[in-house]
């Protein structure tokens, strides 16, 4: 099974970037224990700032993943170039935010990208990763 | 460990109620298998189509419970008084929706609740509830 | 063939409150002589004051009547859960109003209900019940 | 007693556009039926698209008719003039739409007619105008 | 005299819930002490979570009682058939929070209540029944 | 302990300005017999219809007196410039209104003031001013 | 020289529609009246229901009248098609309301047509009209 | 007769302020001119900048005067206050502006004063002001 | 081939109207040279400023042309029942704009008629007309 | 002649994403034989998933094509900085879209470019591309 | 070379007032520091409370002064009529806040102000008052 | 000391762009002579029109500058990404625009930026990047 993890801009400064809304470990290295410990999923991991860049990456993945795992950042709020290529793509993708942003500002509370994702997971930090890998894996059951 | 599970209206009809979007699957017995698969758990399973009575249970289950797992179904979209509710009591609670509410009618992408509770799951059919789970038990990493 | 009058909050006080909106007729003794003119009709007449116990009745009713006729007072302007128990059931449901609520304050115009119902009936004072069992009886002509 | 049924624009075409909306019985072959099924009752029946028309009606018809059935068809979303004319005129108005108007397009769910009438009937295909007709014989009675 | 008090949901944690914004006194002593020193009034105490069962108190006390004095909690903002009720009863009522509620949460600033409602009196802390109580006791001089 | 009040556009006309409304008691006459019953309170009473002169009078009270009773007429509605001169002041202020605003036009419906008020008293005609004395003197209990 | 005054939907009922509003005066007659008060200009007099024969009119008199008088009655607040048509031609045009449209419901406050006009008089019953021709003939003076 | 004429701020300047949309010549020559071409009527004339004398002025004439002409400049779109000092008043008041304040920027299309007044003109030049006393003149005629 | 042509309100008066929106050709000598030159279509042109007349048309050309370009003017922005007229007949209708209805005021922005119609075409001046003979020519193709 | 062909996100996917809506005939092919199609004209073509290297494009073409064709995907609702980019270089652009932008989702309804653009052609499929080109020969007659 | 200072409502109070928003140091004081470091510029500093006065001062030194620097404090958020003396004088007038608008609350997001100015500068605390007084020695050179 | 100036979207076209807009100075020249003014500061200036390049420009700038001016073009009214960049370095950012956008279209008056930076300086031409440079100079005396 494959599985693509895709962030958005600024997810490389988690951990250093304003600790008390995003935690103080590293997604980095986060995501290489949690690749490590599905050892039967072939994962690819992606961050860029820009969002050609995701688009990109969404749709060289979305013909061959199995799955992917969306972390826009603050592109959420305002793309509807990446919410096409989600609609565009095959492979289902799980929308994941590391905060809770129905409880932060005001723009953060729509999301212009759910309603083409399968679902979404948020508020639980980086452990969060790991609910989109779970619910991939039993994504048939539903 | 206690965690409390609680679903509001018309939850009781899940598997008879517009298959398309919910599903065929009978929500009381998959919440009877999955509550048996985590033994270790002590679970209360509560549902109630009035708004009253849920505040009710969140307020009984609040203060013993390590955690709540809530679907309040249409009240999600209007209830002040259960985001209150869910403010008020120390437990941690886990917003779930069985279908993806931001690809459906435009009345139901505001949740008054999300900002009350610590994350939410939506898009994921019954698996939300094992995922809600999950969260629950790892909610002392994030 | 079976009909069910399901009231919602304060239609109790029909006849003694608000006269000059609602008339000065008892609504209570109305529906009496209302069913007692239609007897091949098996009717029930239920009110409430608490959203959850319509929607129980909904519910209970929704699989066995032939028709429901539902007059949810206010909550027609708020309840997203009375609406949704409204598509889950078979049974067809049509919205009545005493009073024409468009012609009355601005938060009474938009109905969460009318968008799941067959239709509505509003503006002909205690008559719209009448008029609400008669389409029910032609429902299989349109 | 005299009763006027003014239909408004594209309501000549029911029958044959978009059936699965307003179904494919013909309009004037109903209105001939209904109003021969109500013997007593002196009909006249009017169709124009032209709004100007349809206020030329109501002002002809509001002196000396005992009630005046209202399908403006899209008029009913952009009209304040026929609003006006409905409150100019001293015969009481009964708006009909064949469609459930609030189970369709945004646009559709606002009326401008129906505050200045005395009520409302929608949702029950072409059997709405026979309950208008019925609404219009027990006015008194509410 | 007679005066009834009735409080909605969440008011039974007074005391324990949030205490930076509600304070640490606990509402039900305090509400016996208060009634206790107006020796010459009738008073009756009411608390429940249930929007119903707070329109059948309305409905219960309103036509015996000289005056109501009704915190709605979190319903303040969102019903319509509180607010019915209000309209639909006798006795006057004043509305009470303990909070200053457009202090806080915009979703807080509206109130469907107060239009209904004789006056408002927020902010004070428990002290707003005592202001409430004056204000009935006083409200021929207006 | 001293205690302002200040009043704003159009009070002084209190009494002879839209009884219906306002009642036909004259303010300044109510103020006097208000302020002779409070012995041992030090009072400064005050009016004008310039929004600046009503800024310079909570600057000039607002670092002596012990409380101060605002009631700023139709500048409630539109002065940023006075709810700052509110928030700028160690001095806690309580917003009083005549009428019930809420039961009014829309436009009066939004206070600029409250939120950076101690609270707000509405509705209780004259009768608004002693409630809000009363607020002052028991302030600390809260 | 030459004035046309333009009437629009339902001012031919001026006189026995909501006196209450528009006054008990004949339309007609006024302008029967005031013409002729003014000897030396040459008016034209034009009522109609339809949208269309007003935009007709108003081309037809556009390029040869020294001035048009338009009370487009309800087709004041809905016709981007009238503004249009004022827009596209070289005779100044003065708008005339009976009633004070700023006084009466939400959706009268709105005018299409006064930006494409020289200027507005509104709230002083039939004497706007003669206001109106004051203000045509002084037009060279501002 | 009595009539006031009341000015507001910035109408000082006019006659070298914005000459494309104000005209060039001077309001104060102008209102000499044409109050002693009336001269029957005794005129007072009042300008000021300030929200506060403007209803002081509104008070103390609005009791003497048979008729206000007021032009509130940039007050017409803030001030609650001054609509209030109008409705406060026995006197009769017409709202003039120079221009045409709807073919102008979005904020001056909304008058927080016509609802108020008698009636409004605007878009006539400084003519607009004899048309006002015009106005006053016949207003037992309407 | 049958083309139906059909134009709304003030655009018999394009050439003459507004040129520096509208250009100063003639619309309709245009038109003449425009079906001259596609010898094989059989056109119709028609223009009509009434909303009524436009419906009327589309309802007579719309069952038996192979294609209609449509100019609804100013009705674009405010008519529903010419949108329903296009939706009820089976002939595929272009909309065409001589100006860039986007680069112009605001309520210009809108069109209610776009979403019914095939297409849309507009900014291109009259050759918009061409463009639109050319887009029914191909539309087997797309 | 020099005519550039700039397409935004997911259009190098059309033929293989969602076919109901932008068919299945493949963008690149199309357009190479259209510019064949051309001869005279000398064509580029670009696709990019990037903003910013639309913007590039539109700099690095827009002083030395005579015509642009752009198609924005998602973009079209988002993006200021390429409607900055048009605005600022002096060659015309039309905008195409190959569906009817109007017939789907609310937020695909706002173009922020078409203001900035020559003008727009939607709804007709690929063949739009041809009809922009015909519109560029033809730009200089309008 | 001349510069006038105006200061608007509690800027007097700067130093003592929410010193975590405008900081400790004396407004007054800095103001004197800052003019005499500029010798060659003749300055004057005014404050007041009151819009009327500003508007005034603001009249007095447009025809003057090379130029101004305006901190209308609260006044900036609803002064229509200071934005029109700001249109109304000729002298080049630079907006400053002390705190960061757009970083506090929504109300303070919108200056009506900033259109009708040359610039703003906020959010550099009292130094931006010398950065206004650099930007108005400088401007010639833009 | 070390300042970074990003400049985003086609503001490498300054000077030969709408020159009435942003002046026909070279932006590229200026920042030249301005940065060789300042010799004591280490400048580094970047331009780029792609968003995520300017996001990666202040991560990387953002730990080791000690000031950065962002003048973000277009994504100034669009980017919550640039924002939250903005947000999570600590190097504070002074916001810079060429002219005043509030003075522009209503779009511009909207930045999601300037909330995040430390101020905002806009409508001074390119002297706004010397101005900017002063800010970062004397940010200590705040």
């Amino acid at each position: 099974m494959k599985i693509a993890i895709i962030n958005g801009p600024n997810l490389n400064l988690v951990g250093r970037r304003e600790p008390s809304i995003y935690g103080s470990a590293d997604l980095a290295g986060y995501l290489q224990s949690l690749t490590a410990a599905y050892s039967d999923i072939e994962f690819s991991v992606f961050q860029s700032n820009s969002e050609g860049a995701i688009i990109d990456e969404l749709q060289q993945r979305g013909y061959s993943a199995d799955g992917i795992i969306l972390n826009a950042g603050g592109y959420t709020h305002t793309s509807v170039a990446i919410a096409d290529a989600v609609r565009a793509i095959p492979a289902p993708v799980v929308e994941v935010h590391i905060s809770n942003i129905q409880a932060r500002e005001a723009y953060r509370h729509t999301s212009l990208l759910t309603g083409a994702c399968r679902g979404i997971i948020a508020g639980f930090g980086l452990d969060g990763y790991r609910l989109a890998v779970e619910a991939l894996l039993h994504r048939d059951d539903a």
